[in-house]
């Protein structure tokens, strides 16, 4: 390793920009002024109906760490020229703010605040970006996990995925990530030895290679491992592979517990059910078959529509790096600003782009959830934070586009996603352990309706706006459009 | 942090069938037979015409720091129930092999060989995991980089990605793989804290709103940080954002460097153009248009071919995670394992798919230079170990699909593309510094004809084998196919 400082800390994992603000905030006496921030996303993944969060443990670990070392700060003065007393000040940085969010394994939907940070100024811009880089990534991944969870039913399901992860914490944190959203196993040992996640896995190709025949491959890994799976495709799946399973299985009897087969490329369809007939016919009729290669939630999906006979799933390349879309795209957007007399004022960032404003103000979020004996979450509703429920008998739910289209629902609670993590900088929320985390994200499915479950064209959510909030948020675009309309010294048609 | 255990090595950053498969061997007494497993890729990623392979220096740190501390110890024995003398073995394991790899800053081709490992079965088995991890993202951002980099010619060009990837590590790794493959800075920090890549970056929306004020915010950015980019977007572009910059930029004067904008929503296009006229008009033809937004190497050649006025460019999302192909799919393949005698064998991998044969045997690779005023590299020639190319004179090179398109190339040079990295467990290559690697890939990029290096529809550069080793895998398939025939208990037609 080159790396031209001996220590290393996260707390310079920001982008540049956000210290030349905090700089810019300084020098103006304004680094301390109080905001709100929130993180949010715009479009649903995959074309999800729901978004599994995840991230939150990684978020806590970082602002308890979130101290400039000493070779951050030479770093920051040699290299960047930081110097005085903004120097000083971040040699005594630390995290003094609230921060707000949804507990991992919640699900979530587009443009509703899934953190939020109240904090100062300066604070609150130099953690954007650890926090949307961890959001963003352990997100996606548990969405996409728990998507495959919802096509595999009940079958085992065991992530595969380091080798081809984005690097190694992608494969660690997306492991952690993919048990949350669903998976049963890793196979990844250190995954394992940090987060307690059950590690599975049995052999690969080159041990059939190394001994030079299969049958011996088969026959030594038994020797050693009692409970067998054999890798049956190194040369040829029906003719040698299998085959030579169940000749070790018949001659070792009950030496060993013959666990099954895995199949690792070919047509899967076809394969299974050859194989299954096989074994069947040989007498193992409870030997079960592994599948992997290149799986995801519509290949899963085609082999269970044709009848595949695939007991236990391993998914790899697919699910780590969420291949068919690699990026969440959440963003960290200020929704107020305090005044120079400390009155939180809100704030809006316009585009041309609809989707791409931002909800200004002080904002709680309420999940809508029927009381009836099996309770259904009917949609997440966006408040102001001064605004209460308590005495709201009934609400009509919009649906996001065809807002003509409404529900109204009664007798209903309205449960508060966004839970305090840290106030004043202390943590005031214990962290649950992963257990309760994937069993939290687990009953949590069955408040969500199956139209919104499924993989293929969901029904979409409703998140609305109370009548205060999207009252709130025109005031505030007309107002900004009036100032910029005024102050322009060009008239132009083109954008609008 | 839930960290179940106080210290965390990468030792364990294997997948648990690399240990299952150790044991194997340990209790059967051949875990210190010699093999030989190669890494190579099947596709072209991105369609590209070339690779830029990375990730070497973090594969170097990896291998010697390769110790099982006390806590993996601890984990394997009491969660994966490993013990006796195999544990034992554990406890005084280290590489002790031979690893050959290409430059990093080299151009590389699928099929061929780009890290060799020559080391005993167990150990050849604990790395594959790590090493595949590692180069698979790191190769994948270096090619994007480099493919970004040749469509914006000599303009300026950041990394940007950071929120955007696939967790931490990516985003540090990505960096600099980046820098490598063609950017000329980033906006992570701590990257440029540990590699001493450059950082830049500016403001964000943000600062526009915790000013309220455009032309506020711009002013206040002005006085602290004299060089001067403001980001123009965050109301209306070029009602609001331009004349807020030029209104700065006229009344600071000499007080600040007003070096340009940033433009970060809407039509680059457009955009760039009327701001362009406006700053040109307002005695500022020498400021320079930042461009944000979502960019490609495909979307950049669009705004090129659109004469857009853009003359840096800032890239996030699209690059570090490889959007458009987030996995290189790089495997490790066993091509030769040592019989009882310590005599290498031939060892191969079948398919279906024959893409997916591996090439069996002890094997070189060369790069074929034309040597003439201007050098190209004509081809890459692999060729079995024993084969010298010293009184060669003329070699025919093939086109890798359609056969018969031949060349003959004479007055060559063979360039080794496989150097000594470890012998003996020992490191024997000094790690290049990372603009020494950039310098590399910059020289070696002069060598590959244009038409390799174009982003769309780029031929295929030829990768051939030695008609010895053609012959010597044609052989060993043969040995397979016949011996999987004599054994096989069933009669099938399909698949063939």
């Amino acid at each position: 390793m080159t790396n031209l400082y001996q220590d290393d800390s996260l707390t310079l994992h920001t982008d540049l920009y956000q210290l030349n603000m905090m700089k810019a905030y300084f020098d103006d006496g304004i680094h301390e002024r109080r905001s709100i921030f929130e993180v949010f996303f715009r479009e649903m993944p995959f074309n999800s109906g729901y978004v599994v969060f995840a991230g939150l443990e990684r978020i806590v670990s970082y602002i308890e760490n979130l101290r400039f070392t000493e070779s951050d700060i030479q770093y920051v003065h040699d290299e960047l020229g930081f110097d005085g007393p903004f120097l000083e000040y971040l040699k005594n940085f630390k995290f003094s703010g609230t921060i707000r969010s949804v507990r991992e394994g919640e699900f979530v939907f587009k443009t509703e605040p899934i953190i939020q940070v109240e904090a100062n100024l300066a604070e609150a811009q130099l953690i954007e970006t650890a926090l949307l880089n961890i959001v963003n990534f352990q997100t996606l991944i548990a969405t996409k996990a728990a998507r495959i969870r919802s096509v595999v039913d009940d079958d085992s399901l065991a992530e595969f995925g380091t080798r081809r992860a984005q690097e190694m914490d992608a494969a660690i944190w997306g492991t952690r990530a993919a048990y949350i959203g669903g998976c049963d196993s890793t196979s990844n040992v250190r995954a394992g030895k940090i987060f307690g996640i059950p590690v599975s896995g049995t052999m690969a190709h080159a041990m059939v290679q190394a001994y030079r025949d299969e049958y011996e491959a088969f026959k030594s890994y038994a020797k050693t491992h009692k409970n067998s799976i054999f890798l049956v495709d190194t040369y040829d799946t029906l003719k040698s592979g299998v085959p030579n399973a169940i000749r070790v299985a018949q001659e070792l009897g009950d030496e060993i517990n013959f666990i099954g087969i895995r199949l690792d490329s070919g047509d899967m369809a076809f394969l299974s059910k050859k194989a299954r007939q096989m074994l069947d016919e040989a007498g193992f009729p409870d030997a079960k078959i592994f599948a992997s290669s290149d799986l995801d939630e519509h290949t899963i999906l085609s082999l269970k529509a044709q009848k595949a006979k695939i007991d236990s799933w391993g998914v790899g390349t697919k699910l780590i790096t969420a291949y068919d879309q690699p990026a969440l795209g959440a963003v960290y957007k200020m929704a107020a600003i305090a005044d120079e007399n400390d009155v939180l004022q809100d704030s809006i960032k316009l585009s041309s782009n609809t989707e791409k404003v931002s909800t200004p103000g002080e904002k709680r979020v309420y999940r809508i959830i029927s009381e009836s004996k099996r309770p259904k979450a009917e949609g997440d509703y966006i408040a102001m934070a001064d605004e209460s429920l308590d005495d709201v008998k009934e609400l009509t739910m919009f649906h996001p586009v065809h807002t003509y289209i409404t529900k109204t629902v009664k007798n209903f609670k309205a449960k508060e996603l966004l839970i305090p993590v840290f106030e004043g900088g202390k943590r005031v929320y214990d962290l649950p352990s992963l257990e309760e985390i994937k069993a939290y994200k687990e009953k949590n499915l069955a408040l969500l309706w199956g139209e919104y479950k499924r993989t293929v064209r969901p029904e979409q959510y409703p998140v609305d706006l109370s009548v205060k909030c999207w009252k709130n948020k025109m005031k505030n675009i007309e107002k900004v459009r009036k100032s910029v309309q005024l102050h322009s010294p060009v008239d132009l048609n083109f954008p609008l």
